[in-house]
């Protein structure tokens, strides 16, 4: 059985992806961060989801980017926007280099276990304004990745894939209901409470909710305040 | 004046870097990772040269690389080897994907900063068994920050500078000598006792010692054992 790391963060997406790779006959390795996010609680998810799902393992690892700041994130005094998803530029909850961070985490576990494969769930459609979800940072990613390990100087090649990353959230939706994720068991929300449920107006529960309004399928998310 | 993100470990190499950046009139910002080494104490050497040489700032980020082991650095099983460099492949003091962490996180830093150079001491020569040291890992790596983050998208660009990384052992302190940095402040023993002195046996000490002998200047560092 092919192992591979899978980036879980306990979110919707993600989930999506560690079923996709499950279903492709993976043995999967669940690796979430712990960042210092504001929305911590979403790695109680990622190990509920990684056990549920049937992940051989999961870790979860610390690194503070509360060090550097610079996101509404990481930095406390930042305020995370719920007043709709903005149209154009990069939005203030994008956190520095996170995704360039995570990966490069993914790539030392996966020569650790001589695994050839990573899978992430970044997502170029519903959140087109991190630099870091779109398909030609994750080409030059992968291609960094086979020149800075000992796997590649031996001639193995590592694979990064990044299947929902032309999805639409409806899409990515409809294909976890398929491979039956629970998406109760997730939490999006950039300001989740301590139990997991959502504020309901943060551009991540709006992009969420609206997923499932267009998937046509119930939203088991629990929110906090009433949705607007 | 242009502010620098300078990886530094504490030891020889990263010192005279940061010593070559503030020679060009950089404002440097100094970055160091403690990911759980064997040789810890080099993160104090590390505040001790940042502090000497100038630096505006240093910061010391904490990632536990031993979650994952995988290199006599991070995994307290495998033993340092101490018998001679050895001539092929890759030793196992090489620590899985270290470099790729350690910069995602300087372009974490600088992309905060509103910094566009990185400062990195990689060495080609000495260290030719590491695959994260080679020039075309250097070159993909800032080709993929250069899409990596919201500076790249807004037209901004990241210079990742590796000043020494065809120079030999010899010449590198050479000209730190030159540029008056006092190399019995570093740390470059990969089991460097709590007071910062060296084994003499191990491959960085003896990468070291060799390139005081041929530099033809005094080899200041403090050994714990007598050098074989």
């Amino acid at each position: 059985m092919r192992k591979a790391v899978v980036l879980l963060s306990g979110g919707l997406d993600s989930a999506t992806v560690l079923a996709l790779a499950l279903r492709q006959g993976y043995a999967c390795h669940a690796l979430s961060v712990d960042y210092g996010q504001r929305h911590r609680v979403e790695l109680d998810a990622a190990v509920r989801v990684a056990h549920t799902l049937g992940a051989v393992e999961q870790k979860t690892i610390r690194i503070d980017l509360t060090a550097f700041g610079g996101s509404a994130l990481t930095d406390s005094s930042i305020a995370v926007p719920t007043g709709g998803v903005q149209k154009t530029g990069i939005p203030v909850t994008y956190v520095p280099a996170r995704n360039t961070i995570m990966l490069s985490l993914a790539i030392a576990w996966a020569e650790v276990l001589v695994a050839d494969d990573l899978f992430f769930g970044a997502n170029a459609v519903d959140y087109s304004g991190y630099p870091d979800c779109r398909p030609e940072y994750m080409r030059a990613f992968e291609r960094m990745a086979n020149l800075a390990t000992k796997a590649a100087v031996e001639g193995r090649r590592l694979t990064l894939h990044t299947p929902i990353i032309a999805m639409s959230k409806a899409q990515i939706i409809e294909e976890g209901v398929k491979l039956g994720v629970d998406y109760g068991m997730t939490v999006s929300c950039y300001q989740a409470d301590a139990e997991g449920r959502a504020c309901g107006e943060c551009d991540s529960c709006r992009l969420r909710r609206a997923g499932f309004e267009a998937a046509g399928v119930a939203d088991p998310t629990r929110y906090f305040t009433a949705p607007a």
